[in-house]
């Protein structure tokens, strides 16, 4: 069916069962077809009519407010603060003009009951969605809502010529599925993946490799000059598994040159990648790098950023079905798997995944209803890599803080803002609570942490329920814990450095490679009584990597000018509390999946762990495994 | 170095070795710099000085005539015959303008003395150059000639401009070398394939499978619509190794959408992809299939192709050196060796090939100054395919023809225009000489085997040297036995069909699917007297496979109308005329391989043979050898 006959069918399936239905407009967005009506009644009754609609007409219905009927925003917000009582504890009030509702953020939610709900229904003509208020505050959650809303005409162009895009037709001729790799593949950093078909191309992460190499530029950036991704308009869908740079560095370059079609991911991963990627302009900015893209490049990738939730399925193209599922590796991350054709081929994309339930996560999931190939990441497969469990890391982390308290030192622990930051800051927290480690113990956050925990806050909904419930609940979430002190001026920070007593210190960037961990490395470095505690990956050519492997003494710029630092702190790992599975939890993620795909393909991983991974994957499991290198292409079907 | 700097360069050796130059122009043409000066001294020298000064500037050196001295091409003409002796024979002059020559054909060219070739100099300024006549009269070659004498100025323009890409300086970046399965990968038919660098693309082959299929329009074709090779003026240079129509078939379709650049073959790949070609058009405009290109096109593929000889080296690209080699397939054939940045890579293609001495072709080169990867056919590596040698083909044909001529029949025996009918031809004529088939023998020619024979004629170079001595004595030239007849109108098929009397005759197509064979077969099937010789492969899905496979009768359309032919005739294979090696040969040849290569792609196989045959070569040799799949990309390096 073309677009004309999907609404049209739409507006007939609406007339038969419900015919005084004063439908003013019905229209696509994306892949959903949106009715606007002037009768309350049948916006009231949305979810089960379009729930009933929808599967007739296999496509997803919204039924919404004519916005002829709704008050406008600032007269709704009045309105609505006039209704709330004020023992709910109102917290803030914002619009999704896409979706008409007003989202009202309490304190107390158990406050809303059906009087209240009518009473905002009929006289704002806005649906209010009454929700706990997020429990921290993040800046960047605020501003990329208030942006949407801001940009909400555009986006709605935007959506309705997708939604026209995603009609058109398929192709005549012979079905093929190719799997191109662009980066990511036989290395860590710069993934990219591209799956063509007959009819699509969709490009799965665009990353970078953070490297600051003069004399190889053209290493950072996947292989996006390819002729099968060039040029960038004629990408259909760009997918986003996480946030980490590795996955979304230049995705703002896309926009640079040209592209203009949608960005799918989760709701947090969208926001931690704008975070990440505005962090990356201003620190490589203040290093007088040259940039690849500018901010409002991150502002057109959010503008045209469609978030799904886990387990949600949407038409990305024509022919292409995406669904999200978690991945376990940080906040939002997912495993994407295209369901191609009408049932012809599904592959999964892992993503980074986590196959161990965290401090933060669920285990990545390996049951799917069905898939051919899986690509799978390989980042510790290694014969060599560490095996820990989460168990392990804790103890030897509360180890390392006793030990260094006792002589008098502090602990500095580079982390990445995302992910490691929010474990260590639970492994702290719980131990305090524990009182595992000393009761005087501060734990200062520097570099972006807070406000990416605040993120973690803002989408409960993503973490594991043990977490929820806690953050939930004021006085128990953890991350609100009050020996948590976050350094916000480059004042407090020369505080903290010069303050005598023992400390904790968490600090980007967490391979070293940049950030105000070296601060106070250059600080600390020289006494013995202090400790360097690595809890994640240092990848090959990183600081953290030079100083894993025993340097005696690092060369940093300070204050302009090129000094020495001895290293005599202690250098301790703390392994085990990775985001990315262990070789066993890769084979166990395998072993479990069902159903058993009949290829894997594996990326992710450094110098030949792909390749042995892959051999002994075959070995032992039987299944077709290779590890593709970059710019190679395979035939899916 | 850049254009300019060869050129001065160029310019200043010539100063240095042979001051008193009167150099007029310096110039590239393609990969040539092309001298034009007005001494006759330095014009005749050229061979010598050419060499010396193409070896200190590593670029090839033409010296010609400056155009100002040379007399016009009739004026030259009416000189020169009043100059050659009546009894040299004088068959024919032309004029190269590309290189100065005038080219004399005689039929003793032993008259030529250096009296002689001095006063045409004298008197025309043309270099003189007497060769004997071809010894049969090709239309083709003729008018290929002809044709590129017309379109001179065009053609000078684009070796200017091709000369001027190829010194371009390379690109800074990441090297990396890719190749792309567009064609004929586990398949046979529509060989198409892409190697791209990081500084050029070359497409080696654009063939089809012609097959007429209204359903699958788009199997005819290689995946000519992959971005890889998308838009076509991305090419830089295009290969051809022979001139089937599965490797040459949709070489014009690049020129009608959009290339523009060169085409690299040997002089009767050009020649006899031009006859195949326009066969096609011909053929297909009569059953009214809707044509992919024109014949105009054809001539824009003969304006920008550049031939080249065995063993002759030219620059492609900036970074890619090509050289044909001797693949014992067919006139002309070649494989591909390309030699790619400064030693960088190196691979082989080997196009079709047999690794046999045949009654035409030496068996194709496997020694090599380099090669690291090896793409290899293995059209017959099929466990259950033929293995005959060229003796046991002869026998069984000759055998065939006495049978069926004792009994009082007839022999039919389909054939591709070039290749097998001159192999069958010369298997006939030596069996006529020698008295093992009866003396009153006449073999009909039906459908451009004689020019396809000519053009041979014309080529001597390109054959073994037994068959190159026997075609420049007249009188024992085989193809000009009096046994041969060749049909050239409707009038007389008719009357061979016709008489009574038992004779043999080859005619097109070889897999009978259209063509004269047809005509043949309907007056013959009914017979059981006669005999329907087949002399090669026939693929899935012809009517000569159906026939082989045992089809006791057939229908066609008989003058316009749908008709049953039962088949009484008998059915009978001469096997071991094939153009490929057998499975024993491709061992051999790969065995025998100097150097011996780290990788090896199989192609051009039907079904699995492609990759059980890869297999068999990994476990035999232990090299690494896959088959990759249509659409497929690999890293060379
Ligand atoms: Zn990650
Ligand atoms: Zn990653
Ligand atoms: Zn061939
Ligand atoms: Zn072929
Ligand atoms: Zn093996």
């Amino acid at each position: 069916m073309s677009f004309r006959d999907y609404l049209s069918e739409g507006r007939s399936i609406f007339d038969r069962l419900y015919p005084d239905n004063k439908i003013t407009e019905i229209d696509y967005e994306g892949s959903t077809i949106v009715v606007y009506t002037k009768d309350q009644n049948l916006f009231s009754q949305r979810d089960d009519l379009a729930r009933q609609i929808a599967q007739e007409l296999r496509r997803r219905i919204a039924i919404r407010p004519d916005p002829s009927i709704m008050s406008d925003e600032k007269e709704a917000d009045a309105k609505i603060r006039g209704i709330i009582p004020s023992d709910a504890g109102l917290q803030d009030i914002y619009f999704e003009p896409d979706t008409g509702e007003a989202v009202i953020e309490v304190d107390e939610p158990t406050i809303a009951n059906p009087e209240i709900i009518k009473s905002i229904k009929a006289e704002t003509n806005w649906s209010p969605r009454i929700v706990r208020a997020p429990p921290m505050y993040s800046r960047t959650v605020k501003e990329v809502r208030e942006y949407l809303r801001d940009v909400k005409k555009e986006r709605k162009e935007f959506l309705h010529n997708l939604g026209i895009k995603l009609t058109t037709p398929l192709m005549p001729g012979e079905t093929w599925i190719r799997i191109t790799a662009l980066g990511g593949h036989r290395e860590v950093g710069r993934s990219a993946t591209l799956i063509s078909t007959n009819n699509s191309k969709v490009l799965v992460d665009c990353g970078m490799i953070n490297i600051n190499d003069p004399e190889h530029p053209w290493e950072e950036a996947p292989y996006l000059y390819a002729p099968e991704i060039q040029p960038f308009t004629s990408l259909d869908a760009v997918v986003l598994t996480h946030a980490h740079l590795d996955h979304s560095g230049l995705l703002p370059l896309l926009f640079k040159y040209g592209y203009t079609g949608p960005v799918y991911s989760t709701a947090p991963t969208r926001d931690l990648a704008a975070l990440l990627q505005n962090d990356y302009l201003k620190v490589s900015h203040s290093e007088n790098h040259k940039l690849s893209y500018e901010s409002k490049h991150v502002r057109e990738e959010l503008k045209h950023t469609i978030s799904l939730k886990y387990n949600e399925t949407a038409d990305i193209t024509p022919d292409i079905r995406l669904t999200f599922y978690n991945a376990g590796h940080i906040l939002g991350s997912a495993a994407v798997h295209l369901h191609i054709g009408e049932g012809l081929y599904n592959v999964v994309l892992s993503g980074d995944q986590k196959y161990e339930k965290t401090w933060l996560f669920n285990p990545a999931v390996n049951r799917f209803p069905r898939v051919e190939t899986l690509m799978l990441e390989s980042t510790y497969a290694g014969r060599d890599d560490y095996s820990y469990t989460r168990n392990e890391a804790t103890n030897t982390l509360i180890d390392v803080v006793n030990r260094t308290f006792d002589r008098g030192g502090s602990v500095l622990v580079p982390v990445f803002a995302v992910g490691r930051s929010q474990e260590v800051m639970l492994v702290l927290e719980d131990a305090y609570r524990n009182k595992m480690i000393p009761e005087n113990t501060k734990v200062y956050l520097d570099g972006m942490i807070m406000e990416a925990t605040a993120i973690h806050a803002a989408y409960p909904e993503f973490l594991n329920r043990d977490l929820r419930d806690q953050i939930m609940i004021k006085r128990e979430n953890p991350f609100l814990s009050p020996i948590f002190t976050s350094v916000e001026t480059r004042k407090q920070r020369i505080d903290v450095c010069d303050s005598p007593e023992s400390k904790v210190i968490l600090a980007t960037a967490g391979m070293m490679n940049g950030g105000p961990v070296l601060e106070y490395f250059k600080t600390l470095s020289a006494d013995s009584r202090n400790t360097l505690a690595f809890v994640g990956y240092q990848a090959d050519g990183t600081l953290g990597r030079r100083i894993q492997s025993g340097a005696s003494s690092i060369t940093l710029s300070d204050g302009g000018k090129s000094t020495k630092f001895d290293i005599n702190m202690a250098v301790e790992n703390a392994e085990g509390f990775s985001g990315h599975s262990t070789k066993r939890e890769l084979l166990n993620f395998i072993g479990g999946m069902q159903p058993r795909p009949n290829r894997i393909l594996v990326n992710h991983g450094d110098g030949n762990k792909c390749y042995d991974f892959a051999r002994l994957i075959h070995t032992k499991f039987g299944v077709e495994a290779i590890s593709m290198k970059n710019l190679e292409t395979t035939r899916l079907f």
